[in-house]
């Protein structure tokens, strides 16, 4: 793609740095902007600076949060005993949407994958750990994504905490409430019926 | 969607203003940003920034320029005589890139489209015609996507010009009717260019 404007390569060039962008789209997206008002811009570089200087994470479960600890940590009504492991925010409001959960999170900050060099020391594992050994914590619900990755964080947080007595569970995997039968993956499909429950609890959630 | 930070919903809320980007595609960007060196997001800031801000359209051409004179406008090589009118600067990129063309441009910044709320007023249309009164232009080519859209304003111009001597074409129609004109490949927008018929043939053959 061949720019006869400086500001505007360079501008594509940023954008098209966002995951899923091309250098299309970032046009696309540049040249809107462009169309605007002057203050639409201003807005969203606004919005995205101030974003990424006051940004804080909260000290006890490391979700994004304006606070030092955020709200549901805050909040009395919550079950500490419980946590719930996420990889990230999306995963907690994705949670938070349902109404069914009413313990605590803790925030990864994502899963273990060597191949984009994320080891256990870019998660927020040492500090799960040290929060469970605190004693306070009966029952630990990994809820990362049903992924190889996925499957190799939760085993190594699992082998982190042998000696300490913590219950731990991952969230049911199965086919998807009104999902047709036929449509479902074999390996999901197996694993729901490995893991079948007895009728009536399937009766009492629904 | 139910966010814990202010911060965080006004940055998703602002990256979801842009065309095409909804609320969870602009949260997964602004968590990518989160994650990444805060000088990333200094740089796509400022660059969204100073484009907006210093950003100059060429007085000739109306398409976007570092300079107050495009490069194309200025190249002495280039037939001054011959005007391509495009839509927008992604559409001189496209014809340059063909390598089949080597007269100036007329950016009229878009098409005539009532239901946008996109009237001849808000495109240069006005500069164009004073340009070719003035008499050194001896052909236009009229070069807009072929749509409804774009075929009304290549018929509100041609009106505009009447009782004028200068040349009126169309690029020829080898690219299909409501395709972008961004998106054709590029021997199809050459030889497109190159096999041009007269406007009035063309009122006749649509």
């Amino acid at each position: 793609m061949e720019f006869s404007s400086k500001l505007l390569e360079n501008a594509v060039y940023e954008m098209s740095q966002l995951p899923g962008i091309g250098k299309r789209t970032a046009l696309r997206l540049v040249l809107h902007l462009l169309r605007q008002p002057k203050n639409q811009t201003a807005q969203l570089v606004n919005a995205l600076e101030t974003l990424r200087e006051d940004i804080k994470f909260c000290s006890n479960c490391h979700s994004i949060s304006d606070t030092e600890i955020c709200d549901i940590c805050s909040n009395p009504a919550r079950n500490k005993n419980i946590i719930c492991v996420v990889e990230d925010i999306r995963d907690v409001m994705a949670i938070e949407s349902t109404g069914q959960y009413r313990g605590l999170y803790h925030v990864l900050g994502g899963k273990i994958s060597p191949l984009d060099g994320i080891g256990p020391q870019e998660l927020t594992i040492n500090s799960l750990v040290e929060k469970v050994k605190s004693g306070k914590v009966e029952e630990l619900i990994f809820a990362l994504s049903a992924t190889m990755e996925g499957d190799t964080t939760n085993f190594y947080i699992y082998k982190q905490l042998e000696g300490i007595e913590v219950k731990t569970s991952t969230i049911a995997r199965g086919i998807g409430v009104n999902d047709e039968l036929e449509y479902a993956d074999e390996v999901t499909l197996g694993r729901s019926i490995l893991n079948r429950i007895p009728f009536e609890n399937a009766l009492k959630s629904s």
